[in-house]
Parts: C-alpha cells; structure tokens; sequence
C-alpha cells in the first residue's frame, strides 16, 4: 500500500514550522507569513494528508487555511488573490490535475509551493519553492526520518504569542516520542485483522471523526474503498444529525474517532466500534457492547498520524481476506 | 419532504447579484463587494445549498468564496479576518452549529450575512443583514416565487466587466424560463418510479458530479441516504480515479451528472444511469448499455436548480418503496 502520507506530511509541517530555518521553505517564509490565507490543493490522499494537517497550521499560523480538490478549483475557475500562498501536495509530483492548478496559479502570481516526495517531479521543479516528504515506503521508517528532520533549537518560529510556544514545545516533545508511539500502535496488527475478519461480509462502513480526525476519517474510508473495494464513508462526525445518522442500525459497521457523538449512536443501537486513548474504554462508552481500537495517547494535533495506522492495518486485512489484491487496486493506475 | 433548498438559495443569490437593489443586503454592499473572502457556512442540506450557489458567486463577483461545516469551524476555531464577510445558511435559522459559529464569527468582527427560510429566526436576527428565502414547500411554487422576486431591471450590477455582464443577461433570460423548466422536469415522475423499482434492492449508490453539478450529486446522496436509508454517497467527478473508481463493477449502480468521466466508467463495465441534456444521449454515451435521465438543460449555472429535481424523485420513490417513511427519517429530528 501506499505510504502513510497524511502522517509525513502532518510531520514535515510540524517541523518546519517548529524549526528555525524553515526547511525548503526558507527563502520565502516572510511572504508566507504575511499571506492573507493559504491554500491547500490537492487529490485523494494528498489531500487528505493536508486536511490533516490544516487544523495544526491554522492554529500556530493564525493564517486562514482553505481546501481545495484540484480539479474542482480548476472547474469553478475559482479567484485567488496574489497575497494567497498555494500549497500543492502531490506524493508523485506528477498528478495532472494537481500540476493543472500549479499552473493556473502561476499566472494569477500567487506564492507556489510544493510538497512532495519525488525530487526532480515537476511539481518540484515548478513550484517557487518546496519541501520534500523524504519519506519511505515502510510505516515506521517514515516517522522516524521525518521526525529525525525535525529541528529541536527552532521551536515556536511561527508562534505569535506565549500560549503558541507553550503549545510548539508540547508537539515537539510528543515529536520524539512519536517513533515509539508508532511502533506501538503497528503491534494492533491482529487486532485489526479479527475485526476485518468480522467485517468481511458487510456490505457498508460508516467511519466518523471531527477535528485533527475529520482526515483520518476520509482517509481510513478512502483506503478502504480502494483497496478492500467495500463502500466505506468518511464523515465529518458533526454532520451526522444532518443526514447520516438516518443509516444507523444494528447492521451497518460504524467506526467512531472518539467523539461526543457516540451517545447518539449508541441510542440508535450502532454495530459500533470506537478508536479511543488506551485505558479510556469506559470513559468513553460505559456500555460494553462496544468494540474498542485502544491507541496510545499524544498531542491532539498529532494524534491523526497515530490514528491513521489501525485503519490502514484494516483495510489491508479486509483486502486480503476478501480476496483482492493490495498493490494493485482494481480499475485504478498509479496517479 | 424538505423544500428543495438548494434551488431557491440558488435562486436566491441569482436574483441578488443581478438586482440593483441588492435584497436585504442593501445597507451593507458596499463592505460585501470589498470583501477580501466570502465564507459560506452550513449544515446538511444547507451546507449543499451554498456549496450549488458558490461558483455562480465567484463567477460574477471575483471573491474567492469557501465553503465551511459550521461544528469543523468550531472545532478548528478556523482563523476568520475582519475584512471577510460569513454568510450563514440554515432553513430553520435555529440550527445549532450554524448558529454557534455566527457568534464565533461576530466576536471576530466579520461582517455576517443570513440565508433563512424563518422570519424571525434567531440567524435572522442576529445576523447584521439577510436574505429570507420566503420558499414554500411545493418544488413549482418555491421556484415560481423566487423567480418573481427577481428584479429584471438590475441586471449586472455586480458584473465588473462585460462579459460578466453579458453572463448576467443569459442567466436572467434563463431564470425567467426556470418555472416552466422545472414544470417540466417534474414530468420525469413515473420514470424516476421506474429507476426507483430496479435500485430497490441495492446496497449502495454512488452519485459523481463536478463543477456546478458537484453539489447536486452531494445533496442528491444526502436525501437518498436521509429517507430511503441507502448508502448512497455524492462524490467529486474529478476524485473518481483518485479511489472510488475502484469500487465500480457490474452491480453498483453509478448516476453520473454527465461529465467527461462516462467513458472511464464505461470501460469498468459500470452500471450506469447518465443525467443529461434532453437529446444528448447519443452525444453523451454511443453504447445504449447505459440508462438515461434527460433533463431540460438551462444555463449552466442554473443547471443544478433542474437536476436536483429528478434525484429528489428517485429519493421519494426509493423510500416508498422500502417501506419508509418519507417525512420521518429513522434516527433524525428536525435541526
């Protein structure tokens, strides 16, 4: 399976906004810093990768940060302002509705910048300036290159007020001991593969999340969808009482990133499963009808690049269970 | 069930920006129009109404607009600058998301806009200016009526340029024709009945849309998904390859809003049902494998005020036919 993107990028962007230097980033962190918002574009898990990541840079930036999907900012044509900064995301460096946008970017005069992890793509070679991901193939190896890049001397660069370099300090010491967290969410591994085992038959997965989880949500849904080839769902978990809480019933298999919302649910009689911090089970469901992901606990904003991992180990079980083949998922090309 | 919404603030906003007047906005223009970001934040079907409305807004205005799920803003706490105007979107005008990111929003001093259907309602009142729907709930009446409060004697007063203003005018001579249009379409009954009887057993359906369609595939999923309880999902045509290709085989059933993207699915062997102009399937798909929806074909802009129509329809049928009840969704209450 593809590498977890969305936890190098959410790593690169802590560290480079964390360190003194700036990464690739250098020569233009001034005109950055005074963009009057930034925006994020990208396609399928890139971006993901950067949905995960916006809530972070929003809060230590205090820079608005907006989505956008490729090949819809090129079908609306939609305005950009010079003062923008855009941020294209693409692990290939070769996505050719990503490389579209580069473009009509370019000739608005908007700072481009680049995140990718192919060195000599076009996306690197187009862009004003950039960072490379840097990351491997192997889970555990990307966490720990990305986070040896980290720079411990450069905490709270971006950070504007006293409560913001509280806050870089925190990430950076749950940044070095992310690794290990890392290591200990893979040893899930079984766990996942007999919750695959009980899903191997359903029909649909409902996945929700909100906030840093919103993106593990569409990417755990995503992952599925592509490689187990079963109708899975990211929800952003507050919209549930707008619409999706109607499919609810014992049947259908929910996976709740812990939220307030599991009471609604459970009201409902939802085949649940929830991700909540280990030792935190009846905190977050006093009834034990529930199935549990137990993950190890650290900063809110880094949580999604441990929560991630559990729904990859997932959709990677269910694709072998049910028979298909996880490196080449079916009607799909390497984009 | 619910007026379609989507459709009057389509209307709505159609009306407003070729109004010399500017509606309720009057008083507060000027600061609109200087506006360095327009913010439309919503739930649910709300959130898909604003999502139809934004290219249109963009098109004729310039002002990037983005798009924000009122409880993700809350939980982000999403950095918002004082020269930003937030539009609020909620049919009740008591929904309590939206209603609590307008108060984040008039604490950071953004100019705030309602969109409501409820006079009176607490977003009516303590937004700085608004627009009232004033829709009723029958499809040809709401239609009829936002159409009559539409000024022909304003066209353009947004348009900067000529061109825009000549888009000004063809939207106007459509909007004109819209009733007798949507009269039409809702002719499509019995054949929605039809498609209705052979998905009555289906597990899942997926609805791809793109550009000014993208929300009418979203809100399409969302009342398929509301009140006949199928996991339907809308998704972003150009987002196809990026995943959800891989789930198309010979039984899921795909309505594609026609797009480019019919021929990738052809070639998956895709069971597909084609929304298209009247007269156009044999531009739109020369295998006659395919099932077609014709509709009525409008400005483009205005397309999605037509077809939403027949997925509301198939929704409907699709419910009855389950044995559900159309006007109580399980598990929802009216929010």
């Amino acid at each position: 399976m593809k590498s977890p993107q969305s936890v190098d990028v959410l790593l690169r962007a802590a560290g480079i906004i964390c360190s003194r230097d700036g990464g690739g980033l250098k020569a233009h962190l001034k005109t950055i810093r005074h963009s009057r918002r930034i925006i994020f574009i990208g396609c399928g898990t890139s971006y993901n990768a950067a949905l995960a990541a916006r809530p972070l840079i929003e809060e230590l930036s205090g820079i608005p940060v907006t989505m956008e999907i490729a090949s819809d900012l090129l079908d609306r044509q939609g305005p950009i302002y010079r003062d923008a900064t855009a941020v294209f995301v693409s692990q290939s460096g070769e996505t050719a509705d990503t490389l579209l946008a580069l473009e009509y970017a370019l000739k608005i005069g908007a700072l481009c910048v680049g995140i990718t992890n192919t060195v000599g793509s076009t996306l690197a070679r187009k862009t004003h300036c950039g960072v490379h991901i840097n990351a491997g193939c192997e889970i555990g190896v990307a966490s720990t290159k990305s986070n040896n890049s980290y720079d411990h001397d450069g905490i709270g660069y971006w950070s504007q007020q006293k409560s913001s370099q509280t806050r870089s300090e925190a990430i950076a010491k749950n940044l070095s001991g992310l690794p290990g967290k890392v290591s200990e969410v893979l040893k899930l591994d079984n766990e996942m593969r007999d919750l695959a085992v009980s899903l191997i038959d359903t029909q649909s997965l409902l996945i929700f999340g909100r906030g840093y989880n919103y993106a593990t949500a569409m990417e755990g849904a995503l992952k599925v969808k592509e490689v187990a080839l079963m109708h899975s769902e990211g929800l952003l978990a507050g919209e549930m009482k707008h619409g999706p809480l109607a499919l609810v019933d014992e049947t259908l298999p929910v996976i709740v990133i812990a939220t307030r919302v599991i009471q609604q649910l459970q009201a409902r009689k939802g085949r649940l499963i929830i991700m909540c911090s280990e030792g935190d089970t009846s905190n977050v469901c006093p009834n034990e009808s529930c199935r549990f992901i137990e993950v190890p606990q650290v900063e809110d904003c880094l949580q999604p690049v441990i929560n991630i991992i559990p729904l990859q180990l997932l959709a990677y079980h269910l694709t072998v269970l049910r028979g298909h083949d996880v490196d080449q998922p079916r009607n799909l090309a390497k984009v």
